[in-house]
């Protein structure tokens, strides 16, 4: 059986949260696992799964002809890859890379893949750990269309939704981006105005259900925007930037009143009224995409 | 008839976007509705739907039993309600404050209500105008319990779920300024994203339907995150700070090698680098809520 066709096998460099929950789903759907970390034992579980531990990265990649890295970011993934024995191991198999990084990084990945004879894919996962293997998976792929369709059986495994973005290596880090931009800034928000309930004297635990009515709020908002976004209209109609800056600036006041930190909210603030300055008052908040690439 | 048991009849001040949209669902459920607005000619339509246009807020708040104030802010709101001739006409009357604000400026309200005789609750309206008078609309009250109960049936017109969020005034805008720092902090990050995806030739519409997807795992996380928090416990089992911090350095490094502003996402990181140069790198992101309250 060459490397090619071996369809039943995969290895997965990388065992932190994520890396443990990608090997457990396609120890789940029966294929053979092979896993590297670099800190050992971190594989006892999958071990006794039925996972095979090996030794080295090398001894690792070699055992299947699809490997999966996901390590912290691409400084790492570059560590555990861009070693001549990993690379010649590598030759003629196919890495997917679903560590999170930038264009940039999985450009420059490529190039190295391509010298090598190594087939190379670049991935982002867009949902939590718990939802590895189950129908909530959101993945997200870029590179070469002929080794995606062949590995798909593989990839299969980690369950949900997988979009194969385009063969430009780039484009699911360009979307990981935008979308971890998306997901930390609404977590840091959460956070802080966590804090700030505290202070008041709400709980988490009272909060949290008025909070998870804002994040169902979103989606539609979301739609709305994008449509504005792309038109370059920005409607206020509904909601004028003027009255969402004065909503800005109670967070601000109520959270300093309170000795807590809310320079977040200060520089969202100050892009409302960088737009209102520049005579933007009756448009809508996503008007600050526009002033945000001014340079 | 007595103006404490017309239960008929509603005033609304403000016709902004949101005002408007309370004087519509109070027309809808067949109140006589009285409508005013510091700038005229914004109660032409609903003045076609069968509203009162009052000519100043003194005769608009006399027609009523129950006036809804819902203006930009409680500057706003104090220049409209606190006048001699505005005063005298709500003796005895009940003000629903829908406008935004802090829990101190409703505070000092209540207190100028009560040297007036006039009965006065806090309000905070937590979603978007097109949900007034549908069952989406979330609206939190705070104050006195018993206008609040005498006024729910007229209220109940707004639509939604309506929560008394208990008998102290400040409640309601305790909630609202932790609600909006959730919101406005989320759209930010949405507004940003946008302005990256836009650089790396991603259109708002393609990226949509995965924001869409963020904001969907969203309300489990804020869940999980409560009973951290309240516990002081912040597992990062799943998803170390260190991780995020990586990943929120990407989008720093991608926002600007485009030369978009990356302030929100570098303060970000900042308060996550905070938590681990404070020794709680294997803590998950929401412990920043502990180093935003330290002085
Ligand atoms: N957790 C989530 O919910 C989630 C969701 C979506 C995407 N992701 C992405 O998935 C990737 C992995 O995340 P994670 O949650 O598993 O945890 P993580 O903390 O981001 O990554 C931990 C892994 O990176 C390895 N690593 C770090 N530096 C290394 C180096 N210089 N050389 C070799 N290995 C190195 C660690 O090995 P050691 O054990 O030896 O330190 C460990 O295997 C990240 O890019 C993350 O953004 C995670
Ligand atoms: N729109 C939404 O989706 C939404 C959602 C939830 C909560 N809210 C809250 O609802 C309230 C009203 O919002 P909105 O959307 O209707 O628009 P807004 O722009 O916040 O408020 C506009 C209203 O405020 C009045 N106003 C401003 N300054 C005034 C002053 N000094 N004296 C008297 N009136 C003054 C305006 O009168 P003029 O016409 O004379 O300027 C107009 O009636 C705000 O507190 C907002 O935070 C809005």
């Amino acid at each position: 059986m060459s490397v090619h066709t071996d369809r039943s096998s995969v290895t997965v460099l990388g065992l932190g949260p994520m890396g443990r929950a990608l090997a457990g789903a396609f120890l789940d759907a029966g294929l053979r696992t092979t896993v590297w970390n670099r800190t050992p034992g971190r594989d006892g579980e999958l071990v006794a799964r039925g996972a095979v531990a090996a030794p080295s990265p090398e001894e690792a990649v070699a055992a299947a002809p699809l490997t999966v890295v996901c390590v912290v970011n691409y400084d790492a993934s570059d560590a555990v890859l861009r070693q001549d024995a990993v690379a010649s191991a590598l030759e003629g198999r196919t890495v997917v890379n679903l560590s999170a990084d930038t264009p940039e990084r999985a450009r420059d990945t490529a190039g190295w893949a391509d010298r090598h004879g190594i087939r190379y894919l670049d991935g982002a996962i867009m949902t939590p750990t718990p939802t590895i293997g189950t129908d909530d998976a959101v993945l997200l792929f870029s590179g070469p269309e002929e080794p995606y369709r062949e590995h798909r059986p593989a990839l299969s495994a980690l369950g949900g939704s997988h979009t194969h973005l385009g063969e430009e290596i780039g484009r699911a880090a360009a979307y990981d981006i935008a979308l971890l931009d998306v997901f930390w800034t609404a977590m840091a928000g959460y956070a802080h105005a966590l804090a700030v309930a505290r202070a008041e004297g709400v709980t988490a635990r009272e909060l949290a259900p008025f909070a998870r009515g804002i994040a169902a709020i979103l989606p539609p908002l979301f739609t709305e925007f994008a449509a504005d976004a792309d038109a370059g209209t920005y409607s206020g109609e509904l909601n004028p930037i003027t009255s969402a800056a004065s909503t800005m600036a109670h967070v601000v006041h109520a959270s300093e009143a309170h000795g807590i930190d809310a320079s977040v909210m200060r520089v969202i603030e100050g892009q409302a009224r960088r737009v209102i300055a520049l005579g933007h008052g009756t448009d809508g908040f996503t008007r600050v995409a526009e002033v945000l690439a001014r340079r």
